[in-house]
This record gives C-alpha cells, structure tokens and sequence, in this order.
C-alpha cells in the first residue's frame, strides 16, 4: 500500500536480560529499544510503566508493545506478554449532520474491515444544521447534541467491535472528519458565532485530544484526531477531501467540488489552494422538491428521456418500485428534460411538448415522470415548475462560486486538469448531466472523478499514514479561503447563470452543440 | 533572579476583534497572540478551548492566560478574563524518606513565598527504606505506602495554599526530587528489584506526569515533573542537587558529596560526570548510636574538648537541655576526642585519659559528653565504645567511596576545586572536623560547600528555569555510574580508612601536624 504508515505500530521485542552490567530500569530497556527501531525515543505513560515489573520478568524480557503517535511523537501505549497479540485496530469516523459512518481499520495490513453507518441521531431537532445551531443555544441544548452523538459513537464502537469479538479497548486511534458545525456538536464547543457575522468558530485547529475527556470509551491512551477547520463554512470533512484526493500533492491543478446545500470548493495544487464555500441551498440534495426523497431503495437514481419521441427512463435503487427522485435522479431528469425541449432555458416546462405528463397538481404544472400505478406509493412522482425553479437557483449558485474561485486566480475551466466531485450524493452525479444544466463546467468528462466518501477516506488515511496530520496542517496554513457571503462578484454572476444551461452559451459549447442537433 | 524562565507563564493578550477579514477562530486567535510571544504556537487543550466562545467577547478581547511548558512545549492551562489575575504558583516537593519538604514558589517572580516540612507517615512502616519494601511487597502494601504519601501531599497543598488565601488549583506546575524508591512508592510502582541484584528500577525516566493520575489535587491542567533516577541508588533527589550546585556547567572540577545512610558522590564538570552510591551505615547519621538522635530540640549540634585540660564545649538546637547526638555533633565529638588523645588511631577509648567522664554502662567503656544532672531526661549522654566502632566503619566507607571516585578517572583530590556537602545533616557537619576523623580528605577547608537542601533547590530551580529538566536530561546522558556494590577495590582500600584519620598520615597532612602539635 503506497503511503502506509500506520499512527499506531506493533513492535515485538526481545530485551537483553538485566544484569549487574546492565541494570537499566525497566522502562529504560524498552524505552531504548523501541527507540532504536522508530528512529526516536518513545514518551512512556506511568499507567504503561506500571506492569512492566510484572511484564517483563515473566516473559523472559520478550514482550510485545503497541506504540502510538501523539502529540509529541511516538509514545508506548501498551506493553504486554509477547504470546497477546492482537493487531491495533484504528477508528475513522465520515460525522455527517445525516449520516455518521463508521470504519473500522487494522493498522497491522491498513485494510479497512469493518464499515458501519448510522443515522445521526440529532436529526430529532432538525434536518438543517441551523435548526441545531438554534437548540443548541436553548438550556442545555448543546450538552444533548453532544451527549447524542458520544452516545451513537459509544453504541456504534461497541457494535462494530463485538461484530469481530473484539473489545473497544483493542481502538488506539480515532480520526474524526466532519463540518465545522458538527466537530463543535460533537466536542460540547458553542456553535452560536458560527452562523452569524462574521462567522466565528471557537476552535479551527484541534489538539489531540484523549477519547475519554468527551466520554467516548475506546484504549485508555488511544488519542483522538479530529480534522480542523478552515472557517466555518469550511471544515474537516472537506480537509479529508482534499487529502482523500491527493491534489494538494500534485503539480497540475485540480479543482474538488464538494455538492450539497452548501457547495464547498477548493482549487489548487501543491504550491497553492483557493477554496470557498457558499450556500447553494437545498434543491440540489433534494430537501425540499416536492417528489425528493434521500438515496434510498425506490428513489428514482437515474432518469433518460429519448428527445424523439420523450419516452421516460428510470433506475431506481435496489429495482424497487419509485417512491421519488434523489440528488443525482433530479439531476439527470432536469438535463433530459431541457435536451428534450420539455423545459426551456429560462427553466419554463413546455406544457403542450407532452400532454400526458405535463399535468396540474395543486394548481401548479408538473412534469409526471412515474404514475401511480408505477410507484410503491400509488402516488405519482413528478417535478414542478417551483421544483425547476429552486434547482435552478441552486445550480446556478454552484456553477457562479465555482467560476468565481477561478476568476480569482485569474484561471480558466480549462486549464484545471482534474475536477474531483465529493459529497453526500456528489458522486453519484454524472458529470455530463450536470454539464447539461449549467452546473459543472463544460470540459471534457475524462476530467471529471467520482471521489467516493471522501471524508472518510481522508479519515482512513490519517490513520494509515502517520504524515496525514502534518499534510493537513500545511494545507490549512497554505489555504486561502475566499468569503462568499461578502464578495459582490457572486450576485453579479448569478444571474447569467440562472438560465439553462446559461445566458452565455459559449461557455457550454458542448451542451449548445446538442441542444442544435 | 539568574535563570529565571519560569515553566508556567501568565500572559495578557489584547486582541484584535473579529471581522469578516479576520474571523479567525477564538482558539486560532488567541494562539497565534502567544505564538508570537513564545516563539512557538502553544498547544490548546479542549477545555480550555471550551470557554473561549464566552470568554472573549465578553472581556472585549482582552483576556489573560497562563501557558505551561509541557511534554510537547508550552501548552495554554487557563484563560480568563483580564481582570482575574493571581500569578501562577508552582510547588517544588523535596520528598525525603523522613521528612517531606513543599516550597510554594510564585513563578510570576521566582520567590519562594511558604515553605512547609512535613513528617513522611511511611515512617510507620520502618524508619528504614528495605523494610518499607519489604511492607510494599505485602498483599497492598505499596497502595498503602502511595496512598499516605499522597495523602499527606494533598493536606500539605491544602494547608500551605489556605495560609494564602489560595486554593490548590491555584498550583500549576510541580517538580519532585526523591530517592529511586520514594518515587516509586509516591508513583506506585513495584519497588521490589530496587534493592536486589541486579537492582533494577522499575523507571528510571519519569515523563511529565498529569498529578490527577495519582490522586494529586491541583490545577486540573497541571503537570507534575519527578526527577529521574540513574539507578537504584542514584536518584533523583541527586541529580536535583547536581542541578542545584551547578557543577554540571562549570569548566573547574567538582565533588558533590550527599552523607547519609547511603553516600553517594558525584564528580566532574561541563564534560564529564562521573557518580557512586554505596551503604556507609546508618551511624554518620546518627540513627543506631547509643544516644543518637535527630536534629531536633535538646540535640547536641556542636562539640568541642580543651585538648589540654579536657573540659567539653557544647551546643545544642534551640539551648535546650541535651537529650543526644546528632550527626553533625558526633562528628565533632570523635573529632575532639582524637586530637585531645580520648581515642586512639585505631578507634579505642583511652580510658584513663579522663577518669570521670569515661564510664562502664551494660558493661562497655563509654565517654560520657553531658552527666545525668544535665540532660533533659535524666540520663548521661555519651558515645561508647561500640559506637565508636560503627563511626568509623561508616566514615571509612565514605572516605573509601570518594576515593574509589577519584581514582576512577585517575585524578587526585588536590585537583577537584569545590566540593559541595548535602544531605539531610550533610550541610551542617563542620568540615574540619570531618577532615580530622578522615571521613573527608584534608584539602583547604574554603574548598568545602554547604548545599542546604540541595535536592529542595534543585525542585526549585525545575520550576523557575525552564530548560532545567533538559540540563538533568543531559546530566543523566552524561553521567557514568560505578557500581560500587561489586568494585574489589573499595573492599581493598577500606581496611586503611578504618584508622583516625587514615593508616597512610601522609593523606592527611594538616591532621597530622595538629595531632602532633
């Protein structure tokens, strides 16, 4: 494994015997022994001490000690009979406002064994994070949020553990990436400044910190890594982004898209990164349209309209029967649609191009993509005209900061090599849809690359490559973040790009060529 | 005050308020402030994070904090808003197998501001440090032997602090300077290989230590630092005295000399170190004598006989009445003794040489000091025979150590241009005396030193200088440690030292010419 270094190595040894010539303390002889090996002596804990008065006579001075990188280097954080050995396992955590996602890592091999999702259980005070900012101002609202997710990180450790008839004791390290909102939640930090000018978090930068100070039972010398912040609008879990994708490593630029109710976006290579972050609002993950539903069995994941004679295609997840459109479904079906002349490019539905489908509900045109009869609700799921509207207004906002951040370099689409795409239901996107409707630059689709979970890959890696946490550190000093929130040049090109795909077609030659055909 | 760069440091900071061009976390703000001051970003611990959101706009951004020097450099402890502003203490502990000795230091300024000795309550289990082993290694003996240790720690920080109107958590910083098994009793760790060849600590390097791990209540983010040890019989109370002598970065070549149960000697300069412990006996300190005593009220301190007409001169602490012997005034007696012909060179009673002080009791010839009508108690006070036997053995086993010492590294005693005196009694023996029964070797008395409390100065200066724990590191590198337990020659070289002053006058040559006189 390229890049395997783990923060928590194993390491056998078998000391010379104690002698009158050699009658180095116990801790002594471990200590030089295992300094000789990492290149530094290791710090040693009075609880690891302890037993080595035990330990080591009993074992023959053969032993077996699991060293950890700390705060200031490597520090011993078990020693034991060498015939114990099970291999240190590593805890990274994707802290998602909707979903936490667990991995379970054997830093012995670096291979992730275990994966555990969860749904958040602070989702009970609201879906949007600022319902939860609001909570958490009221009486002892933020001790609950906190106590809510220590408490699913405790449940979730035990359940993954026992799985592999481990112990939570057998975890040594955990690295945590979430938004600057949710490490705040989760570290009993006031979120209150976040959401209100100028957008204070109380901490960026997390020391290490011992599990057991927030009530999460793991090894009692494990340490906790929890990805910084850039700002508040840019946290930890796009810095697991970033390193996830490599590009801060990379000589050619490349930009990483992070979609969701907030676009988040970063640009760069490895002598410099612009990123921004700005609200893009929630149509784009599907909150608020009227047929939305999350990525779930019988959301409708993947939509085609033949522009000939407008028959309407549809995946949905597991082959369930449709019960709605998710993220990456509202998106393909909006870019079929507008192909399809069913929707003009100021985001009007053409009713008369399909009478059967184009229908009033609740006074309003809808275009019905699966009739009742289809779905596994019996009702129908459609897209309205207001659903057009807001997905417009959010995918215009996306493609305006992403052209911001470029204008800020003084760069072209075309001169990025690589656009990364992150997030909940970011990469189920197809980029070429996306292209369609004016929300991703037009380039050429090879540019484009899916990162998975990116958060939690950059997770794993701050686990299974000890230089992870240093390569953060220097993103974050490295970063300049751009404010949206204060910048005149977003409204001003927003309105361009309020069209499908925009006003300025030359920016989408590939999208104004199709349209043409 | 030289060398004074304090381990805890309070710093005011007035800070820039936020803005949308600088909206900096709290954390990120008030670290970068003290990064600027220190020379180095401090690390932020979590909870002292956690009050930033309220501390600072409510103070206007003017805060005051307290940085601490901790395993991985300075660490912010506390911060506050600027009004509260007590200056930070640090104890330093001088932890004594008889006596425990606390010195509240204001590390704003250096002073020691209360000083405070306490009786070790380990005592009940023996006076003697083996039996206290032998206790710990019984079902909970060495709980027990912690447990009263730290006990009396935290109602000494208790009283010391309330004479202050302070509170313990007032305290941030403690150094602690014992011997190689009071560190493992006051950590709880296995003293049992200590005293058994091949004598091995448990630890010999102590990292810095949260005080709540042991039970010690203080700052909660206070760290306590425990001298290490380079041996079993080489501990830290020595190393705190090399530090408090200085010797370690002098060109000129020095002799620390600790007296008591054990000797232990240290010899060099800047370059080298060279450091021997072995068993003189318990008699120099006074502790097995017939009418030995502590240094307390009533004590003989000071001695003196008219060599011509024998008449005895003494003094005792406080004017009190005589109640014994202690060390120093032992020394003086076997000292006056020999020059005034009482004792001849191979230690016996010249019985009649003063037929009214020198007695029969139990059967044994004894020299009587103070008669029964004199004495506090009613008893005579006096040395007999059998202690002067004792005496000398112990006297000759320390001259032997210091000359096993020297001859190690091929130099005399002519070269060595200070010699520093410590120990519990060691800073009030008169030199000249000691040089007479040939316990010290006869060099110019302005070459002699008293260290006080060496190992109490030494805990001291840990606190008010902050590289002191990097000098003992260094120290304990440096430092070459004979074994004297399994050296032939001192066993060679002994037999000549059991004489007054020596079998070979030519080593003592200003006893000699006195004797003579």
């Amino acid at each position: 494994m390229d890049r395997f270094e783990p923060v928590c190595r194993a390491i056998s040894l078998d000391l010379p015997s104690p002698s009158l010539s050699d009658n180095r303390s116990h801790e002594s002889r471990v200590r030089a022994a295992l300094g000789s090996i990492l290149g530094q002596k290791p710090l040693f804990p009075l609880k690891t001490c302890k037993y080595l008065a035990d330990i080591l006579p009993s074992s023959d001075y053969k032993v077996q000690t699991l060293v950890l990188d700390g705060p200031s280097g490597w520090e011993v954080a078990q020693a034991s009979a060498k015939s114990i050995s099970l291999p240190p396992y590593g805890l990274a955590v994707d802290l998602g406002s909707t979903t936490v996602v667990f991995y379970l890592v054997d830093l012995g091999s670096g291979e992730t064994v275990s994966t555990l999702s969860k749904s958040n259980p602070q989702r009970v005070h609201g879906e949007d994070i600022l319902e939860r900012i609001l909570f958490a101002g009221q009486n002892n609202g933020l001790e609950i949020l906190q106590s809510e997710v220590i408490g699913l990180f405790n449940s979730s450790v035990q359940e993954i553990m026992a799985e592999g008839g481990m112990s939570p004791e057998d975890i040594f390290f955990i690295a945590l990436a979430g938004n600057t909102t949710m490490c705040h939640f989760f570290l009993g930090l006031d979120p209150s400044h976040i959401c209100r000018e100028p957008y204070i978090p109380v901490v960026n930068r997390f020391d290490l910190i011992r599990p057991s100070e927030i009530g999460i039972n793991v090894h009692p010398q494990a340490w906790l890594y929890c990805f910084p912040n850039v700002g508040s609008y840019f946290g930890g879990d796009l810095l697991a982004g970033i390193l996830a994708s490599g590009m801060h490593l990379k000589e050619e630029i490349s930009m990483l898209v992070d979609v969701g109710t907030n676009a988040e976006v970063v640009l760069g290579n490895r002598d410099w990164l612009v990123a921004c972050a700005g609200a893009a609002g929630p149509a784009l993950e599907g909150g608020i349209l009227s047929c939305g539903i999350r990525a779930q069995p019988g959301a409708i994941d993947r939509v085609d309209i033949d522009r000939n004679n407008l028959t309407v295609m549809f995946h949905t997840i597991d082959g369930k029967a449709p019960e709605g459109l998710c993220g990456s479904g509202i998106i393909d079906l909006l870019a079929a649609m507008f192909v399809a002349g069913l929707v003009d490019p100021t985001g009007k539905l053409v009713v008369d191009r399909d009478n059967a489908r184009m229908q009033q509900i609740d006074r309003e045109w809808v275009y019905v993509v699966a009739d009742p009869h289809e779905t596994g609700h019996g009702e129908p799921v459609y897209i309205s005209q207001g659903d057009i509207k807001n997905l417009i207004r959010s995918k215009g906002a996306m493609y305006t900061i992403l052209n911001v951040v470029i204008q800020s370099v003084g760069i072209g689409f075309e001169d990025i090599e690589r656009f990364y795409v992150a997030g909940a239901f970011g990469n189920y996107i197809d980029p070429k849809k996306a292209i369609i409707i004016g929300m991703l630059p037009d380039v050429p689709l090879e540019r484009f690359e899916g990162l998975g979970n990116a958060a939690g890959t950059g997770a794993i890696e701050a686990l299974t490559w000890r230089k992870a946490r240093k390569e953060v550190e220097e993103i974050c000093n490295k970063i300049t973040y751009l404010e949206m929130n204060v910048r005149k040049d977003f409204m001003n090109q927003l309105t361009g790009a309020l069209f499908l795909p925009h006003t300025d077609l030359t920016r989408f030659p590939s999208v104004d060529k199709m349209v043409k055909m």
